[in-house]
C-alpha cells in the first residue's frame, strides 16, 4: 500500500493517476483539512471534495473547484438573506456539505463522514483527513492575519505572506486512520501540491514529521513548480514571499530532510545536480497532467520509483 | 392592530388578505411552530415560510408548499449521500433553512431570525412565531406516535389520530413578541387553519388561552369547513376521529368559549342558529378564497366585523 500526502487539485490529479492503477486497498490519500472553515454554518472541506469529486468524476475541471454542471439558485438566494456570499457553493455541492455537517452533528468523525460521502459517490480508495480535530491553517500576512479561505479566494492569494501558523490549537493529532495507513504503507508519496498550504498543515501535526523521518519505506516528492513557475495556485507567489527560490529547487528544500527521491519536470532536467546536492535522488519525468493519460503516467513512474 | 392567529395555507391566505389593507403597523402574524422540525440538521418552520412567502409573492400555489420556480438539486444528491428524503426541500427553500438555522446557532431568537427573513424578501408586516421555544406537536395515532411531518408529509395524514400533544416540553411559553401584539391589538382573529393542528398549538401555550379569555377587543374565528369538507388538509378527518361534528358547528365547539364571532360560509346559512346556541355571533359570507379578491373580500369582511 502507498499513503499519498494531498491538498486540491494538483495532489487530486495525481491521486486520480493512482486511483486507475492500484486496487482501494492499496492506496490511502491523506489530505490537507487546513483550508476548511464553515460557510453560511455548514462545514465545508475543499481539499477532501476535491480529491473526492475528483476520484468520482464528478470535478469541474474548468473551474478547478466544485462540481460539473453546477447551478447557484440556493446561494443566490443566501444573498437575499444578506449572507456575505463570496464563497461560492453550488446547489450539489451544498448537498455536501449539508450531509457531512449533520453527520458531524450526528457525532461521526470527519475521516468517518469523508469515507462515506466517498462511497456514496462510488470512490472506493480510502480518502481520509489528516485529522479529525481542528487543525486550520491562519495565514498571517501584510494585511493581518486571515482565515485560509479569506486569503485564497475572498483575498485572491494578494495579501503578502509573513508566515502561516497551522492548526487550531496547539498539538493537534493526525487520526488513528492516518497513522494506520502509514503502519501499513512501503511508499510515502508527496503529491504536487503546494508545499507551505497544502503538505506542511499535515507536517505540522503531532508526530507527523517524527514518523516520516522513521518510516522505513520510499518517501517520494514531485514538485509543483515547473520551469520557474507554479502550475496553478499562489506557490510561486508564496515561493517568492517566504524567501525561497521559484524552482523546483527551492521545493525540494522543503522536502530534503524527509523525502529520498525527488521528481522533476524535463524541463527542469538541469536542476538535478542542485537537487542532488540537497541529498535526493532525482528523477526526471513529464510531470504536467493535463490529461488524464499524463496523470496515469505519472503515477505509473511513480510507481517504478517505489518498487 | 390586529392580531391574526394561522398555521399554513389556509391562514395565509387570509393574511395576505389583510396585508393589503392593512399597513405594517396594524397587522401581527402569530403563526404555529408545532409543525417545526429538523431536517437533514437544518432547522425548518413550515407555516412561517408558508405566511411568508405567501406575503412575499413567492409561495408556490400549485403544491401549496415551496417557492415557485423551484428545482431540487440539492435534495437529490442528499439522498444520493444516503439521507432519507421523504421531506422535499427545495434549492431556493434550503437557502431560508440554511440562514434560519446559521442565525439561530449565531444566538438570535426564532422571532428574530423570522423577521430578518421576512424583510429580506420585502415581507414589511410583522410575522411572529408562537414561541421562541421548542414547541413541537407529538401526533398519537393508532400506529404510534410521530412527529408532525412524519404524520402530515411522510404518512400522509393516513394514521388514525388517537390525541394530540403540544409542546416540546410542558409550560412553553409565547414569545415576548407575541404576548407585546396581544397587548396593543383590538381584535384577535383565528384564521381558516386547521384547529387542532395550527391552532391548538398556540392555544396551549402555557397562559396564553387566559391572556384571549381577559381580551377585551374583538374575537373571531373563521370556519375552515364549508359544506362538510376541508378546504384543504386532514380538518374533516380529524374532526371525525376526535369525534366532533365535520361542519362548521364542529370547529365552532372548539373556539365556542374563546370567541365572539365566528364567520361561516354562505353554503353553511344553515348551520347560524346552531352556532349561535355556542354562545357566538354568526357572520355569514364567502370564505372560500381562490383569487386575490376572495382573500382580500374576506379579510374585509372581517375588519368590518372588529369595528
Amino acid at each position: 500500500m502507498i499513503t499519498v500526502f494531498a491538498g486540491g487539485v494538483g495532489g487530486a490529479k495525481l491521486v486520480l493517476g493512482f486511483a486507475n492503477l492500484l486496487n482501494p486497498e492499496e492506496l490511502t490519500v491523506v489530505v490537507n483539512t487546513g483550508d476548511d472553515e464553515e460557510f453560511y454554518g455548514l462545514y465545508v472541506s475543499p481539499d477532501i471534495d476535491t480529491v473526492i469529486y475528483t476520484l468520482a468524476g464528478l470535478s469541474n475541471e474548468a473551474t478547478g473547484w466544485g462540481i460539473t454542471g453546477e447551478s447557484f439558485r440556493t446561494l443566490g438566494r443566501l444573498k437575499e438573506y444578506g449572507m456575505d456570499t463570496w464563497f461560492n457553493l453550488g446547489d450539489l455541492d451544498f448537498a455536501t456539505h449539508i450531509t457531512r455537517t449533520k453527520l458531524l452533528k450526528d457525532g461521526l468523525s470527519l475521516s468517518e463522514v469523508s469515507q462515506h460521502i466517498a462511497k456514496s459517490v462510488g470512490v472506493q480508495h480510502s480518502v481520509l483527513p489528516m485529522t479529525n480535530d481542528d487543525a486550520k491553517t491562519i495565514v498571517h500576512t501584510a494585511d493581518g492575519k486571515m482565515s485560509f479561505q479569506e486569503y485564497f479566494v475572498k483575498n485572491k492569494c494578494e495579501p503578502v505572506v509573513e508566515y502561516l501558523e497551522f492548526g487550531g490549537k496547539k498539538g493537534v493529532l493526525p487520526s488513528g486512520e492516518v497513522l494506520h495507513a502509514l503502519k501499513n504503507s512501503t511508499s510515502i508519496i508527496f503529491s504536487p501540491s503546494n508545499p507551505y498550504l497544502s503538505i506542511n498543515p499535515i507536517l505540522a501535526l503531532s508526530g507527523l514529521r517524527g514518523a516520516i523521518s522513521n518510516f522505513k519505506g520510499k518517501k517520494i516528492a514531485v514538485s509543483p513548480i515547473v520551469g520557474g513557475k507554479a502550475l496553478k495556485g499562489p506557490a510561486a507567489k508564496l515561493l517568492k514571499e517566504m524567501g525561497a527560490d521559484v524552482s523546483a529547487v527551492g521545493v525540494a528544500k522543503q522536502y530534503a530532510d524527509i523525502c529520498d527521491v525527488f521528481v522533476i519536470d524535463s524541463e527542469d532536467a538541469g536542476l538535478a545536480s542542485d537537487i542532488e546536492a540537497l541529498g535526493m535522488s532525482v528523477a526526471i519525468t513529464d510531470t504536467v497532467m493535463n490529461s488524464k493519460l499524463d496523470k496515469v503516467s505519472l503515477a505509473e513512474f511513480i510507481l517504478e520509483l517505489c518498487e
